[in-house]
């Protein structure tokens, strides 16, 4: 069976895509600990991070290292924390969460609701930040 | 003020240390969230992780892909879980987590205490499992 991630890649369900390109994708938490949280997706299925073939892996990280940087210039945040748990979902993915205390990267707190106007706010503030030169 | 971290690399306070190079270092969390908890730090001394010069954010990522792979050979788990919160600590470093559920990377629940031999014993076990060939 599909993960809901390849459905997202595949426009099966909507989300608010920030990234695209061959390999990888990234969009915004639907379940959100933190205004701005995203995360950074692996187009393959794979369930485990590393399990991921080396290269695939590194390209990940170093995507990941991009639009952390991003985030940090257009979301108010005193850091950009990361973090793979990956038993939610079986495919591997990198959550990138603007913090702004210990407590935005505590993932038994209840999750933030956003209204679909202020998602969309979000990830074109994160879009246009990633797509400057 | 040099950070603990710094301190553990000067050798000015002990640690379980199951990985050295010129750049980088891995010793067990002396807080543990799981048995083989470990955090994988870059030498120099850098706040926050997406700060870290490019080349040693990449290295440090392609190291923690080959730990975390023998990890999950030596320490009993589902998988090895990533998390980079980096308040507690100014100085850029990966936690590596072996989980066997999602309780065991929240940072809240009350850490786990090992006596020194049982330090010892988790340390030698992953610094052979590295060494091998």
């Amino acid at each position: 069976m599909k993960s809901i991630f390849s459905k997202i890649i595949n426009r099966e369900i909507p989300s608010f895509i920030v990234y695209e390109d061959n390999d990888y994708i990234a969009f915004l938490d639907a379940y959100p600990l933190a205004k701005g949280h995203l995360l950074v997706v692996p187009k393959k299925e794979v369930d485990k991070l590393f399990d991921l073939d080396k290269k695939i892996y590194e390209g990940l990280m170093s995507l990941s290292y991009e639009i952390a940087n991003s985030l940090e210039k257009c979301i108010p945040c005193l850091r950009v924390g990361m973090a793979v748990i990956g038993i939610e979902v079986p495919h591997a993915h990198i959550h990138l969460i603007p913090m702004n205390s210990m407590d935005d990267i505590n993932f038994y707190k209840p999750k933030l609701t956003f209204t679909y106007e202020e998602f969309l706010e979000i990830s074109l503030i994160i879009k246009n930040q990633l797509e400057k030169p």
